[in-house]
């Protein structure tokens, strides 16, 4: 249910659901409240007035009895429970003047453009099930029992080739099966690669069986295995699930992994991670709608390159060495339970193909779910993660690169950096004459660290206070508190030791700052450099696509203004969320989209941009907040002349 | 070397190997005389002298030291070394007239008429080897590995769809074997089941290995598995082993296999016991021509309904039960070593498609040798073993069915029968007046019982002194000791038990007879049911096509005095030996021939003999030597009016 909370007195209203924190509920509404510990009420600065409404506080720690008879309560331990009119205190407002800072600027797609985006698809999927009555056999009708069920798919199914079948516990359990079935039985085919080839027989299931037809669609991250239950009757997702990829305990980023696959048993045991976390998905799906993993038919996963060697136990040795050629790009359709993962025997599990060692099937996954091969608009789709993936094209071309931006999106190389998960930095706001920060976390809890978004928003709020410079270098004479030089160089104090889970100082250094600029720098080479390769610049794109769980939860407004989106028009942008996931589930769902998938992949001409001299001067220029070339971003230019007026 | 050896004072001559036995040889001349030992020089009564020539005696015993200086010899020890001249004693001539006995009628089939039957072949196997010189990844042109082989391939073969490849040993060890073998490889290549099909790649193997590709024919039978190596650059033979099928400790015969199969683990001990037999085949064909078993590329097979389903570890249980439904009649092409057979993993085993439960795919591969859907002239193609299989037909329309006939060919039911080995009565004739035997055993030992060949032999020279009359019974006023009333009845005796290897007499009995008619009348109303079937009769034969290894061995006149053949003209009957065998070669080596094998199948329809009242009158009417209407049998008509004559 939503609720109104209307902030008093400068009457800026936001919409919540009930029980969604307040203090977050200011942040998006643009309201700075100051607050350092991120939401369990041990700074105890965000004291608001509740003048209307109910709420409920998790603590009144901080609060004197009068107080709380007053209303006052922490925002960053108070729920919504109704309607609100809160109060910005005084002595809150002696802070500064109540600040309408910038509101966090996502525009998550909705259903309407996801359909623009993606168009629509058929519940027609790869795997079917079809009703057999055969007759009994008698003297005048003796054929092999096989022959039996494939004489009446061909009935079913006129003008169709016999379907192969080669799962040998199938022709082992048929003769009884048949017979125990009454001669009614349901089978389960998948459709043949090509257009023109046979369909396989998966399994048979005695009596009718048609109405329970499941598929899973994956997409297998290095860092995290996300699923999804397709009901293939329906097209429906019954169920989600995800888990962290358990190899990660060999390595957080792709390199490692492939290092440690090198160790003797190191191959081994990444798949056996990998297949695990499978497994523990498949598990809680399974038990979410009481089915059985057995009961799966079908599974299409997409994941990078590296990803989809372990996964088949397939050594990644050679993508870490130039000239960076992985042993597959295609990979059989292979049996699952050959593999490890919970599964009937015969059920295949297909994997997306890959363009390049760094070009992997889960980018292939987005392009294809996106639709970029069908379009004639030019589109630009970027997936930031460890890497960043960049396509670039229309239905008759497609380029993609990968860039090493190195893994500070996902807290790797920054000092308190970490994953998006609960205590992390999510969210903040700096005051532009206090320099206070207003700190919002994932959950709600003590700050322990600063994830992708979480930094993006930092970088922006201290260039834009100009607490940094556009080479991302402290102000040497601000002489505030929090503006500090350490051992390690100059730094931003986030959080004091006291607002803290670890109870250390949580800061950003001008390390930190260097490593973001470096990666963004790539990103934005990257783009550039695979539109100048076919004579294009950004004013050609007609949209950027986001991907990935990164992309669903940047700040557009944020990431432009740091230099790690192109400046354009905001209707061009599209969040697509986990683009490979989707990828797959609209393959289990239509043959027909699935059957593109080789277009789509013979589109994207991949570009090896570590040796590309354009490339290495995109860089060099890039390496600056936003740019050295001010002209590309027009709107930071003029927030910060806006900035300069006040 | 041949040797040429006159008997005198008859002037009768024979051709022999140098090295054959003097009293076999005797035989297959026509040359009466008597020995009841079998060749183990123990009953002395085969004394010849030796005129002419060089001879190599293993034994002296119960001769003089006069008769060895006048050279008399026992025919059964001794051994053509040169031409000879060879007298019959007067003393053996007292035991009556020199008899010139019928000799035995085999004419086996010469390469000539082989060839006739067969039609040539090309060596153009299924499988092939490319030599690959691929150029090495650069950044220009860095595909996956697989890709590039697939580009090498495309490159070699231009115009045939990519391969397929499903062997994951091949996918984790391309990478390395690429970079050790300097990208240059060869890659064996199976042709896909139907014309259109891609190509499935077996195997990759660094360097050139192109001089090496070899395949394995088998003839997998009830009781023996026979082996053939071929060399598939050349179609040659290199190497040939059998064994017996060591699922003979559970029973003799398919139904007691079948029987077996039902038990807890039956079906995977007789499984095991199949793989064993064909892994000592394996190893034996590539010790004689010292190659490693996984040099082997493909194995092709062909069985009976019951081996196939047994081998591939699939119940045999509803072929015994009626309607009699095999659980598979196409047979998939599996990897060899998942079946536990001694092969490179990704080897195919192929074994040849079963019309019926009881007509298997060694009569289909028979048929498929002998190419009888491809001639306009009428065949009636029979391999008799435990059961008798019968096909007649043409290039339009082939009928096949299966006769009940018991094992009595191969010893089964016969109180002395036995498998055809050493000491087995392979050969007999009875003096018309002394009815004294001269008894010729497998490898001239001591006899120890009767096989398929002597059995036929023994019933035709029984029935021609008149020792028997046509319905199988003895003569109950002969007073001779050889023909007596013992426990058991009526019966005639062979081999007086101090001839014997067992040291008991060994004879044939009434009840024996009984069983031999019944299996031959059975073969016989089969013929006749199949052809009135379609509205013809034996004249309209061009053809008589005698398979198996029993069909190798048959002396054609006898098999027919008795009625076990039909009595048309001689030169219309073909040997073919091994049927099953060949057509697996055939295929092997040319796979135009190969492909050919669905129309073989398609064309063959079966009848299920057992329900067939025709044949339940037919069947009745055979149950007489050789048959109840004469004038199917104007041949044995006429030898028996010469004999009443003389």
């Amino acid at each position: 249910m939503r609720q109104n909370i209307r902030f008093v007195p400068d009457n800026i209203s936001v919409s919540v659901e009930t029980g969604d924190n307040i203090l977050s509920a200011a942040a998006a509404a643009g309201v700075y409240i100051p607050a350092s510990c991120g939401g369990e009420g041990v700074c105890g600065k965000c004291r608001v007035q509740i003048e209307a409404g109910e709420v409920q506080s998790a603590s009144t720690a901080n609060l004197s009895e009068e107080d709380c008879l007053k209303g006052i309560r922490l925002a960053c331990t108070s729920k919504a429970l109704s309607n609100l009119v809160i109060r910005i205190p005084e002595t809150v407002r002696a802070d500064g003047k109540a600040l309408k800072c910038r509101p966090k600027a996502t525009s998550p797609i909705s259903a309407k453009s996801l359909t623009a985006l993606v168009g629509t698809w058929n519940t027609a999927p790869p795997i079917r099930k079809i009703l057999l009555h055969l007759p009994p056999p008698d003297l005048d009708d003796n054929i092999s029992d096989m022959q039996r069920l494939m004489r009446g798919i061909k009935h079913a199914l006129p003008g169709h080739p016999e379907p192969y079948y080669d799962h040998p516990e199938l022709l082992r359990e048929l003769p009884f099966l048949l017979r125990e079935a009454g001669w009614q039985v349901t089978v389960i085919l998948l459709h043949g690669k090509r257009q023109d080839e046979p369909d396989t027989i998966i399994a048979v299931e005695a009596s009718d069986t048609t109405d329970r037809l499941y598929g899973l669609a994956c997409d297998i991250g290095t860092t995290t295995v996300c699923g999804a239950l397709i009901d293939l009757n329906t097209g429906e997702i019954i169920a989600e699930a995800s888990g962290y990829n358990a190899q990660i305990v060999y390595g957080a980023d792709i390199i490692s992994r492939i290092i440690y696959s090198l160790r003797d048993g190191g191959l081994k045991a990444l798949q056996a991670k990998v297949v695990a976390t499978l497994n523990t998905v498949i598990e809680d799906l399974c038990r979410k709608v009481t089915i059985s993993p057995s009961d799966i038919s079908y599974i299409m996963t997409a994941g990078n390159t590296v990803m989809a060697h372990l996964l088949l136990g397939i050594s990644p040795k050679f993508i870490r060495e130039a000239p960076y050629v992985p042993s597959l790009s295609l990979f059989p359709l292979t049996k699952a339970a050959a593999l490890g993962i919970m599964a009937h025997p015969s059920v295949r599990i297909y994997l997306y193909p890959c363009v390049s060692s760094y070009v992997g099937g889960d980018i292939v996954a987005g392009i294809h779910a996106c639709q970029m091969h069908r379009s004639k608009d030019l589109s630009l789709f970027i997936d930031i993660g460890t890497n960043g993936e960049i396509v670039v094209g229309n239905s008759e071309w497609l380029i993609c690169a990968a860039c090493s931006a190195g893994p500070a999106f996902e807290g790797g190389g920054i000092r308190f950096g970490m994953r998006a998960s609960p205590g992390a930095i999510e969210n903040c706001h700096i005051h532009p004459e206090t320099l206070e920060p207003m700190i919002i976390t994932i959950g709600n809890t003590l700050p322990k660290g600063i994830c992708g978004s979480g930094l993006i928003a930092v970088v922006s709020e201290l260039l834009a206070t100009g607490i940094i410079d556009q080479r991302g270098k402290f102000s040497r004479d601000l002489a505030h508190p929090r503006v500090r030089r350490s051992g390690d160089g100059w730094e931003y104090v986030l959080v004091w030791s006291h607002d803290s889970l670890t109870g250390e100082d949580i800061t950003i250094t001008e390390i930190d700052l260097d490593n973001l600029i470096r990666a963004k720098g790539a990103l934005f080479a990257g783009y550039q450099t695979l539109l100048a390769s076919v004579g294009l610049t950004f004013s050609d794109l007609d949209r950027v696509i986001l991907a990935g769980n990164f992309g669903a939860h940047i700040d557009l407004e944020r990431a432009i203004s740091i230099g790690l989106l192109p400046d354009l028009d905001r209707s061009r942008f599209f969040y697509l969320g986990n683009a490979s996931l989707l990828g797959c589930r609209i393959s289990l769902t239509d043959h027909r989209r699935f059957q593109e998938r080789t277009e789509v992949r013979e589109l994207m001409t991949n570009m090896e941009l570590s040796e590309n001299p354009d490339f290495m001067d995109y860089y060099i220029a890039a390496l600056f907040l936003p740019h050295t070339d001010m002209g590309l971003f027009p709107s930071a230019g003029k927030a910060r002349e806006d900035l300069a007026q006040q």
